[in-house]
């Protein structure tokens, strides 16, 4: 995703799809590595596939209701992606994996962007708007 | 919906990301409506976006999932997104309101589609790998 | 969980906390399969319980909000979690698999009976009240 | 919080079920506020208590599963459950928002606890078996 919006509306936004992006690939890549089987099952990578999904879930609708309370939870949402790129990472020659470790970075980095940002009157009136 | 699939997976994964913008609008339109305020936060309205939020979300994991189970939790979302539009419908000259009630409308046409399919296995394997 | 409620807000506050706990119990028992490994990480076991966490988390909440919209979410639940029992049945022997069966066919029990009842505006109101 | 476990394994499971409590009375408060309209439907109130059913939901999940990465989820929940009995706190007279301060505040200081723990392997297996 470019992160081409210029306000805190467009940043809370687009890391809002980020999250449901990742969220998404972490819900096919857990059905993927059960049926792939062996190391894939490992209860640690699963764990943190489903981790992943849930704190993607709710970070994302943080961010669409503008909560100016979001910060510790797309905080918590970055860290949690980047350990499961770190899990996915270690499945060399999987394209699933692959991209699912690629997409966990990137919801990490937008995460991590707005994890410092609080909105303020104007942007979360903004957020309840049709763009 | 901009690209229509012409397999069952490709139903699937488009029918989730139709889910995954409906969950994503409602919740936006919560907060429009709480903004808004008088008829907006209408219990009966505002209980039929919370409950349109979150059947497209798991309408939505069940169909990234390739779940053999999903017919009767697709056939109950599509139910709700027509409710949840037609409680939209109400409030004209309301541009929110109009989009959301849209996007519920493509939802509820998606996954009444899908509703009437059952994955065979090679879709359901085709779920979880990369596209 | 006695049924032991005799009114339309006592059956869904006690199908609520039943899909709570049925959803608590799926979560841990995907856990346990992934500890077990073999047959108990097969993808169509370990897929009926995330959609039967996922489902009850679902109806719960249609239930807790009095949604007049509940029938098809409870429906579909009842049946998903008699899928899931039906799956945790194989395993004879494992403790986890029999508590998870039982608790799914309590859920489903309780979930069949309210997928059945619409709820008065009373009991609606009821809903928001303290108990 | 009936019974205050010893273990690690307790602690987990006794702050999941009082997260699960708390998501249960923030739902019921979120249509109990709509029902009351005026001061009760202001923005930020029903922003918070849907961001603390929210986040205490997906705590909940991170502890049944035993999650080794719960720590920054569950300090965020309980930042949040905080802010919500603040926010309830203000309607004086009013039992479903003073019961719903109470759990949040029980919530809160249940998940302080955990998010300074971490669960060993015993723990984490422990998690995974009926109890």
């Amino acid at each position: 995703m470019p992160h081409k919006g210029t306000t805190v509306v467009d940043a809370f936004v687009d890391t809002a799809s980020e999250a449901q992006s990742c969220q998404l690939i972490c819900v096919q890549s857990i059905q993927h590595c059960l049926q792939m089987g062996g190391a894939h099952v490992e209860p640690s990578h699963m764990q943190l596939m489903q981790d992943c999904a849930e704190i993607c879930e709710t970070a994302a609708t943080f961010l669409l209701r503008g909560s100016p309370h979001h910060n510790q939870v797309t905080a918590a949402c970055a860290s949690v992606c980047e350990l499961c790129a770190e899990s996915c990472d270690r499945f060399k020659g999987d394209a699933q994996m692959k991209a699912c470790a690629e997409e966990c970075r990137r919801c990490a980095a937008a995460c991590q962007h707005v994890a410092q940002m609080r909105p303020g009157g104007a942007a979360v009136a903004g957020l309840g708007g049709v763009r």
